[in-house]
């Protein structure tokens, strides 16, 4: 695998504790915080200083070892239980995202797994949660190697959100692609969305790609339709928060509509996202699409109010976008393409 | 023609002067301001505290004759000169909404015309002036009144930016229709978008729709899809600052990508504006999109900055939505509905 540089590293593990990056502060401020309790790791991905499917996944997991590494006991079962709230207060924390509960379900493996010892179960649980910290990081560099021979020189590629390393331990999915052209020598440019109403795009998306030099224009969401109008957009690429087994893709909200977008204009509209990202369970009108604080909407970034302080909103958090829209999916173990119900089933079947 | 509450006034002639809400500084502040002076009021249409196709085309008109009023000359030459002077400075203050356009050469007819002397023409210019302002409120009420037929009762209406009272000089296009309805006892609800940059829905809409105790939800641009997908949407109705005579629409960034989620879901996609709207001569590749400021994204209200400081942005305030994705268009003539090459000819060639 060739080496890219990880010049942003969202989630870590550092000396027994989570590290992360609390990109609610971005980017005006950046501040890294530390713990070794779930539950400021749980509060952390509550409020969004942690946010992204990966990396809700990942500090999870890894919230989930510090627990149990830095327990002052060795008691198999005492280990176990303190590891299994653990787990099930990180479940609580967020219920669109898949790879949480994916991160949750392979660590409650290894807990329930048979250990000689408590010392076993603390090494086994350790090492499971820097197995998928390691993983995410390698996935995602498959995921741009991948992705980038979808890229033409020259692509300007508009992206929504943060599909970025902000949303993973580092490098990101969408943001892996057009990182892995622009290391290859590709010319792109990107164009992101501003993604009201917490800003991932303009906050997030706009600061960690100016950060490596990959130029990149800012639009609000409802200029999607001018820009692909006008042949400014050669592709679209975002992440996934949860991808269903017929090809349904749940995404931040306002991907649905760029995608009703891009089908009008003919331009591929593709998913970047981790096999860790599709729900092998659940049917669409079983997805819990997360409803948020009303006040996201109406106040930006908590401090200007905007409109009528008491005024009814929506604010749903995710959307979902059908097969039909979706070009490609781009994942570590390939490009799926429809049929999806077919194909998902044989890219998750085979190894990596 | 059956009378409503005319609550909000956006533009009036008072002793000789024009008088305006300053629609920048709502919902928060409520600030009425007044000048005999064209350069304020073209300042005043500049920076937005007028702002929407009808209200820019009074408001000009006014100015027009509050100047000519107001001058310390009854020299015929002379107040030809201010008022063609004043002409000129106020075609320059925006490009895109033709209703200025319309009513600075309907002014322009009158300074033109031949007068006895300087009394007569400045009495001309002040009766024309105030003849476009209050057909703009007579249009309004027709275009309610046409609309309104269109309404379902228990219908939810989706509208973009402001085409309400604070977009005319009263009772506005796309909300006189929502207004009429619900002075009829259609129990209808809005959904607002907020409409970035400059948050027009979030700012205007709502406050006017709750003033008037019409039941408004706010929802984020990037919802639009959400909301239809999810059922919540049977209307959109929108207004309009330029409409082609091929039914091109040109209005707020953000309509065209509306329009395009209407069409996916079937949804009726509706355009309320006075005929004075209708641009006789342009093809869609003359049409000026005006191109603003690029910190009203950067920033929020000029309060917050959002992102990186110097980042590159696109700040075009319209976008064009073709005619395909135009289901009619509610004028105070009557109802257009394609074929528009033909209708809009036919519409515009009757008496009101």
């Amino acid at each position: 695998m060739a080496s890219y540089p990880l010049v942003i590293k969202a989630v870590e593990w550092v000396n027994g504790k989570v590290r992360w990056l609390d990109t609610s502060l971005l980017p005006h401020e950046e501040v890294y915080r530390e713990s070794s309790s779930y539950e400021d790791v749980a509060r952390a991905i509550e409020n969004m200083e942690i946010r992204g499917a990966p990396a809700i996944g990942v500090a999870a997991a890894l919230a989930v070892a510090a627990t149990v590494y830095n327990a002052p006991t060795s008691d198999l079962n005492e280990l176990r239980t303190l590891a299994l709230r653990a787990i099930e207060r990180l479940s609580r924390t967020r219920p669109t995202a898949y790879n949480l509960f994916w991160a949750l379900d392979r660590m409650k493996r290894v807990v329930m797994a048979s250990h000689s010892d408590g010392e076993g179960l603390r090494k086994a649980i350790v090492e499971e949660a820097l197995r998928i910290y390691q993983e995410d990081i390698e996935t995602n560099i498959k995921i741009g190697e991948i992705g980038e021979k979808l890229i033409e020189d020259g692509d300007t590629i508009l992206t929504h959100c943060n599909a970025g390393a902000l949303a993973t331990s580092a490098f990101g999915t969408a943001l892996a692609v057009i990182r892995v052209a622009w290391y290859k020598g590709k010319k792109i440019r990107v164009i992101a969305t501003e993604t009201r109403p917490v800003l991932q795009g303009a906050r997030l998306t706009v600061w960690e790609l100016k950060k490596e030099g990959i130029p990149v224009t800012l639009i609000t969401d409802n200029m999607v339709g001018y820009v692909m109008y006008k042949g400014l957009v050669n592709k679209v690429i975002v992440g996934a928060d949860r991808i269903l087994m017929d090809g349904h893709v749940i995404n931040k909200i306002g991907t649905y509509t760029i995608a009703i977008a891009a089908k009008r204009h003919n331009i591929p509209f593709y998913v970047a996202a981790p096999t860790s990202t599709f729900d092998p369970k659940s049917k669409i009108n079983e997805v819990v699409i997360e409803e948020r604080n009303p006040d996201e909407v109406r106040k930006v970034l908590g401090k200007v109010l905007i409109t009528v302080a008491d005024i009814p909103v929506l604010n749903p958090a995710f959307d979902i976008t059908p097969p039909d829209l979706v070009s490609a999916i781009i994942t570590e173990k390939g490009v799926v393409t429809p049929p999806y119900t077919e194909n998902i089933r044989k890219i998750l079947g085979t190894g990596i």
